[in-house]
């Protein structure tokens, strides 16, 4: 579809003419070091060209007058947060229109009673959930990147995160939505109630949609109250396998951890080498809630025979020391290259299997690969470190991670968990779907977004 | 879009002729007793005429034979489970085919590994829980027709339950989808793993759907360990907003219960005059898992203050006891006439304000109001109960279903929290949703089912 798009030789002038026409003096920036700035996301890909323009939106009605424009032209349309998508989600090719959505970041409204907040897309993750525990309340969806992503991306995309592995993904915390369609129509779906069935789940089919059939404004989320106690273990193995074996055995026991991340030996080595020292694989698990402790010691029990050492603790200091590596990998990763962080998940008790078959698919390729995991989900992050240098990613690179995708779907599992498909993994989907859901997808799409305009090329 | 279905003389006989030739000898009728038997539902919603006939399907190809021929025929296909449902959704009027998928009741496979069931559409809800309560597992969504109503039937309403509360509805123990589309192509939906973001959520458009955009044919379901341990309270209270007001109370300390049911002095009196001498009403709250003793301690906590009396147990038999007045409150009911149960849901701090009103309402049209609720969902099911030698509802009645209806949205609810739209509540729904919404609602409804042969007039 993307190419009925941005045909006319004239629209691009157009609907330029027609923006700083309609949008209020400080939005619209043509500046090519702006341009340049917002063209891409940390995926690290490179668009042919730059985008047309970038409209820095403040109110729901800015993005009504783009897309209504975008619309009438047939002028490709790139929404983006904060830029911290790992998918190429953002990327923005020439001749398109990038929706920067950060500047709407206002937390509209945080009741604690209803435990829910109002949030225009572009708040930071991280700052609802600090706003929400001033009422002794949480955003549970936890992505690595809270801390500079903002909601919008984390719902266009469905974040996961750390904490999903008990509290669910983001989808699990979206009541509602507020989103402009390609014509520049406003539509809200959703309610402020934790239940509720009149209707389609339009909620859940914008989610996770990555900018494709609308654009997010606003979004009513489900808060959660702060567990009143945790405990936190790591244990060290002699394996990435014997770990992974030992998680199976903690869903076995009937544990739901909050979180459940498992390092592998390069990663270990790269954070520290004394790390790698004590063991091949370090699980750290959390548990969380008044039942913390008990389910923490239920946990090490079932650890215990398997691991070649347990810690525990029930201080939070503690356990952010225990953490620690969990949270310093992709640092330490970023200090030896440039990270290309893979997302595939499996059925959960294939986590051993699907490593293994990794570490095969790296030694066969020559390309060194580090493996994290949240355990609980059986999502890993497969990362091979490239050259920065490098103006493009090695053959050899892109061979192994076509193979670790074939993997994923051979086990049963998905391209991507939690990252989303973007550019990187488009060509691997129709696999994935197959061909009748694809069809379904495109009719969905057609209906949504009949000119193609919004952020084409991306998703599927 | 219904108007252009059925349209043509010649298709009934035709669509019969072409399923008797293509259907194994066993699947289709046309006897009048069966037909009569598989027009509706439990709504007590009587169907103009009787439809065509009943297709027993048995496996995936009966369905796609169905609804290919029906396509080509425009003739319309409602799809029905078990019959359970409440508000119509499976009611089938003249010149239609009642597609009954209850006899697709295969459990295809249980991993306990993983965590998951995959089961044909007509698999009896507590059937399932059960096989998976031998792996130490169980299906959280707990319908109160669970005994009797399907999977599938769950799956097309969003069915909620008692533990939504805390495990969330039917959607979100839906991992993954096998249906029929409007022309007979099979499609899959979502995956076996917990996570993954390749593609739209079909899974949770087509969950809640009412047999609108597709067929469900079978489900892969999630599943989780049963809790180790349960608490459970029950407390009396002076008046109905007393017990809403410390259900908040429960939810301002922290504690996600597994329920809160709340039954008011009607239904106890209903129940058991003796009931209601203890009080205007009452709350059952139960806690799970590994801190259920010390979540109940402080659910007991909060209470204290505000019931006129609290009793508590860890004992399972004793929890059942405590539970019973709940269990018994619809039976109850059916014994003094025919209950028509509404299913609006309030943002939670709203359930003693809509009580209230609920209250005032009934008092006004003269109408009799029975209220249980599901507090911590601030899911309210007003019933009122009639004749049922009346062949039609009063007016009175169907006033103040209306007034109730237009209560929930002014209190920012819904007209239903996990029943469904079916046919009676659907000449409220373009209220609820707004024209935006509606709009979209009616593009994707077109997208998938262009025809509209998809029970037609059902859900919006």
């Amino acid at each position: 579809m993307s190419a009925s798009v941005g045909t006319s030789a004239v629209a691009p002038a157009r609907v330029l003419g027609l923006l700083a026409r309609d949008l209020p003096p400080d939005r619209l920036s043509t500046d090519p070091r702006t341009l340049a700035a917002h063209c891409t996301d940390r995926s690290g890909t490179r668009p042919d060209g730059l985008p047309l323009a970038v409209v820095h939106a403040r109110r729901v009605q800015d993005v009504g007058t783009v897309l209504r424009h975008a619309h009438s032209l047939g002028v490709p349309v790139v929404p983006r947060g904060a830029g911290t998508g790992l998918s190429g989600g953002a990327s923005a090719g020439e001749g398109s229109l990038v929706l920067d959505l950060s500047g709407m970041d206002r937390v509209l409204e945080l009741d604690a009673e209803d435990q829910l907040a109002v949030v225009e897309a572009g708040v930071v993750t991280a700052d609802l959930d600090r706003a929400a525990g001033a009422h002794g309340l949480r955003y549970a969806p936890d992505p690595a990147s809270a801390a500079w992503s903002t909601i919008g991306g984390n719902i266009a995309t469905n974040a996961g995160g750390l904490r999903c592995a008990k509290y669910g993904v983001t989808r699990d915390s979206v009541l509602g939505l507020e989103a402009v369609l390609a014509d520049g129509t406003v539509v809200r779906t959703g309610r402020r109630t934790v239940k509720g069935v009149t209707g389609y789940d339009l909620t859940a089919l914008l989610t996770g949609s990555e900018g494709t059939l609308a654009v997010i404004t606003s979004a009513t989320l489900r808060l959660r109250p702060v567990p009143v106690a945790s405990a936190t273990l790591a244990a060290w193995f002699a394996s990435f396998e014997a770990a992974a074996r030992a998680s199976y055995a903690i869903a076995r026991a009937g544990v739901v951890p909050a979180l459940a991340e498992l390092l592998d030996g390069p990663v270990l080595e790269a954070v520290d080498p004394a790390l790698r020292a004590r063991g091949e694989a370090l699980l750290v698990v959390q548990c969380d809630g008044a039942g913390a402790g008990v389910e923490a010691a239920a946990v090490a029990e079932v650890l215990a025979p398997l691991a070649t050492a347990v810690e525990r603790t029930e201080d939070p200091a503690e356990a952010e020391a225990l953490l620690a590596a969990r949270r310093q990998a992709l640092p330490a990763l970023e200090r030896l290259g440039r990270p290309l962080i893979e997302d595939i998940a499996v059925p959960r008790s294939r986590l051993a299997e699907a490593a293994r078959e990794i570490r095969a698919i790296s030694a066969r390729h020559g390309v060194p690969v580090f493996t994290l995991a949240h355990a609980a989900d059986g999502n890993l992050h497969p990362i091979v470190v490239v050259d920065p240098a490098l103006d493009r990613l090695p053959d050899a690179a892109w061979e192994a991670a076509g193979e670790i995708f074939a993997l994923a779907l051979r086990l049963g599992g998905t391209l991507t968990g939690e990252h989303g498909v973007g550019v990187l993994k488009r060509q691997w989907v129709a696999e994935e779907l197959g061909p009748a859901a694809y069809g379904l997808h495109r009719r969905v799409k057609e209906a949504l977004d009949p000119l193609g305009i919004l952020n084409p090329g991306k998703g599927f």
